[in-house]
C-alpha cells in the first residue's frame, strides 16, 4: 500500500469511529483532526469535503460490517447455524467489535433524511444488503425444508433484522446485553413453530 | 396560562421537532430562533443554557408520548386489543403523530452516551417506562388467564419493544410503513403461541 493509501485509510478508520459514536452532523473535522493528528491541509487532500469524508466513512464502515456477516455465515451449515452467527455478529457489536458505538447501518439511517440525501441513499442500500443476508438465510431454510414452505421470507428476514437493531440500540442505552439475548431467543423461539423437522 | 409561561411552551414544541429530527448536538440554538422567532435572549430568558433546553425538550416529547400510549390503552380490554392500541402509537409516529422525527425516545437513546450523561439518564428513564406500558399489558394477559403461567412478561415486553423501535426505524429509513406492520403482524402471531384461549 502506497503512504497516501495509507494515510487515507487511517483517516477513514478513525474517522469512522468518531462519526459512528457522535453522528456525522454533530461531529466536526477538528475531532478527526485530533484523532488522526493531521492537519486540516492533510485530511483534505484525501477528501474533498466533510461531506465526501462522512459518506466514505460511512461506506467503509457497512463494507466491514458486510464482511463480518459473511466471515461469520462461512462454513455455517443449517437455518440454526445460520441465524445464530448473524446473533453473535449483533452481540459483537455490543462489545465495541468491530468499532464503538453500535451498528453502523441503523446509526446512518437515524440520522439521515432527505435533509442529507446522500447519506439517506447509501444507508438505503447497505441496509438493502443487511436485510437481504438475512431473507436469504430463510430461503435457504425454505429450500432446504428446514421451514414450512409458506413463509415470506423477506418479511420475516425484515422481522429479524427490525428486532435485532431495535434490541441492540436497548442494550447499547443500558449497557447490559440482556436486550439482545432476550430478542435472539424469542426470535428463535418464534421461527421454531415455523420449522417442519 | 401566564405569557411568560405561554412563550416557553411554544419554545419547547418548536424545540422538540427540530431536536427529534435533527439530534440534540447537531442543532442549533440559531435553528430554534428561526423556528420560534425569537432572539437569542428571548430563548436564554426561559432555558439557562441549550443542555438545559434539551433535556427540557426531551421530557416534554416523553410525556406527551406517554399520554399517547395512556389515552391509546383507555378502555382497551384484552391482550389483544390493548397490544393493538401501542402498535397505533408506533403507526402513528411513521406518520409524524404527534411529531415528527420518529420516536423521540429511541432517537435520544442513540444519541446520549458517556459524553451526554443527562439525556443518558433522562432516556433511561423514558425507556423504562414504556417498557413498562408492555410489560405489564403481558402481566394482565397472564392475570387475565389469556396467556400461559410461564411467561416471562419483562422479557417478552422488552422483545416488543425492541422489535416495534427497530421496525420503526426501518420504515422512517425507507419512507414505508411495511416494515412496522410486518413486525406488528409477527410480534402477534408470536404472541398467539403463548395464548391460553
Amino acid at each position: 500500500m502506497r503512504k497516501g493509501e495509507q494515510t487515507r485509510q487511517m483517516i477513514l478508520q478513525r474517522a469512522s469511529v468518531i462519526f459512528n459514536q457522535h453522528g456525522y452532523k454533530a461531529s466536526s473535522i477538528s475531532e478527526v483532526m485530533k484523532a488522526t493528528r493531521l492537519e486540516k491541509g492533510g485530511i483534505y487532500r484525501h477528501f474533498d469535503s466533510k461531506d465526501e469524508l462522512s459518506i466514505e466513512a460511512f461506506d467503509y464502515m457497512a463494507k466491514l460490517m458486510y464482511q463480518r456477516y459473511k466471515q461469520a455465515l462461512s462454513g455455517k451449515q443449517g437455518l440454526m447455524e445460520r441465524l445464530n452467527a448473524v446473533i453473535e455478529v449483533f452481540e459483537n457489536l455490543m462489545n465495541e467489535n468491530p468499532f464503538p458505538g453500535g451498528c453502523p447501518i441503523i446509526n446512518a439511517a437515524l440520522e439521515a433524511d432527505d435533509s442529507y440525501p446522500t447519506l439517506l441513499e447509501h444507508s438505503r442500500t447497505a441496509m438493502d444488503r443487511l436485510r437481504e443476508i438475512v431473507t436469504r438465510i430463510i430461503q435457504e431454510g425454505i429450500q432446504e425444508e428446514e421451514l414450512v414452505q409458506e413463509i415470506n421470507s423477506r418479511e420475516l428476514g425484515d422481522f429479524w433484522i427490525s428486532s435485532l437493531e431495535g434490541a441492540l440500540a436497548l442494550s447499547m442505552l443500558y449497557g447490559d446485553k440482556k436486550y439482545i439475548q432476550a430478542a435472539a431467543r424469542h426470535l428463535l423461539a418464534y421461527t421454531q413453530t415455523k420449522r417442519l423437522k
